[in-house]
């Protein structure tokens, strides 16, 4: 078998972070995506105790200009015939705080193009350089769930990946034809910077339990909303 | 009773038209908002033959500071202690053509600002406007559905719905307290320019039935994705 190539967005913490660590213990060959690769040191350090295992380049999630610069960079890291097995399109954002009254429509954009449009127009730019019957792993959250939601929360991040949710069925179908599994996945609650210190699982647990459910995962499977344990979720 | 006061979005043509008419014939006073009353004809001649019953004032969806300026008008148009007894989230825009491959980040921004964020700003801006146990009916699609989406068809309009869907579930939280009904109705495959003359239903047959559907709810039902039968579709 050849080395898996795989590529993680928001990799320089919380989950994305989580994620390159075991993939890098699992034996893929990583690319970490993130805003600033200067700052973001965990990663560094990472990359310095696996040689030519982990590159780290700059993705910001919210400007498409910036999902074409990596879809050209990423043949340098790949090699000319390598291709993406497996895609984590982890990177996300909530803004917290706020109230019906004072939604406002800039915060409502920047969750949409984060959450939702990012990850689809990413996938999109990255399609060609996905191998046959790769993993594409969307992070969402039980906060997109329509048919969960019983409470005005936090209405720009439901919205957001609600709409990511479709997104990723539309990018199920659109990639079924070459056996690439797509599907929205839930972390569960996860103690991150966005978790909060308050959350139930440790990162390790819910990034190996979705990279566990991922693996099992058949062509049909493609297109589901499933959480780190492998329960479906209702849309 | 005092005369329910109405507001239809996007009501110079297809289906808000239709609203109009069949308001003003229930009886209703009704204030049609679209992007260039100058131009629109048919609102202008209804208004002429229902005097003082039919007001015609700008609204562009996509534009928050426009459902500010709507929300300024209003009281002129209302009265002092007049309410919205009825608020129909119908403008909307359906962007077709788009390919797996070529998906534009401007028709995603303007899908979602037009189909869904601007549903949910502009009844935040009304909100106070609105009477106490009002209904809110926002038109919503069968393309929005997640869960019975089989094809990557119309992916900017599939994603504003859902997401908008979402928004819909998040305001009837958000109004429950003061008895508002809020409800995502699907008109069935109409005969407008979106739905094309290809359609199954004619705009009279899709918005009496939405009307009847809506007339006939209760407190318990809001938040509901409905068809124009009255049939719950999943979302
Ligand atoms: N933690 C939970 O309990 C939980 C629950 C449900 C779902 N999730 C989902 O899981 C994913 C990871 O969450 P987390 O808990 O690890 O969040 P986190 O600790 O807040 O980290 C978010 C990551 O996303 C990156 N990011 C945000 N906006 C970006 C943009 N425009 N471009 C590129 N990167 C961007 C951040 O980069 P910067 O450092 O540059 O800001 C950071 O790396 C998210 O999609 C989240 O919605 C988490
Ligand atoms: N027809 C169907 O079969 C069907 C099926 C499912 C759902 N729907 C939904 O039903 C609603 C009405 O559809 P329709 O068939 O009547 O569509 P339509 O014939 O295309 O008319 C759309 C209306 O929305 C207005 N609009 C679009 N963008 C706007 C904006 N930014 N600001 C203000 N107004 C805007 C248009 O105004 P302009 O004239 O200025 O463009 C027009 O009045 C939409 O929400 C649509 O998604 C329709």
């Amino acid at each position: 078998m050849p080395v898996r190539h795989a590529l993680v967005t928001g990799a320089n913490r919380g989950l994305g972070l989580e994620f390159v660590r075991q993939l890098l213990t699992a034996g893929d060959h990583v690319v970490a995506a993130c805003r600033q690769p200067g700052r973001a040191t965990a990663l560094n350090t990472l990359a310095g105790e696996h040689p030519g295992r982990l590159h780290v380049l700059p993705l910001d999630l919210a400007n498409p200009k910036s999902h074409a610069e990596l879809a050209r960079e990423l043949p340098l890291v790949l090699g000319d015939d390598g291709r993406l097995g497996l895609l984590v399109n982890n990177a996300g954002v909530l803004h917290s705080g706020e109230r019906f009254g004072t939604l406002s429509p800039a915060i409502l954009d920047d969750s949409f193009r984060t959450n939702a449009a990012g990850p689809l127009l990413l996938t999109q730019a990255l399609a060609p350089l996905l191998a046959d019957e790769a993993r594409v792993i969307n992070l969402s959250s039980q906060l997109g769930s329509i048919a969960s939601t019983t409470r005005f929360g936090t209405p720009s991040y439901n919205i957001s990946k609600a709409a990511q949710n479709m997104a990723t069925v539309l990018l199920a179908r659109a990639l079924a034809e070459r056996g690439i599994v797509v599907f929205a996945a839930s972390p569960g609650w996860a103690r991150t910077d966005m978790g909060g210190e308050g959350a139930e699982l440790e990162p390790a647990e819910a990034v190996a339990g979705i990279l566990r459910v991922a693996g099992g995962l058949a062509a049909s499977d493609s297109g589901r909303f499933l959480d780190w344990k492998g329960d479906p979720l209702p849309w």
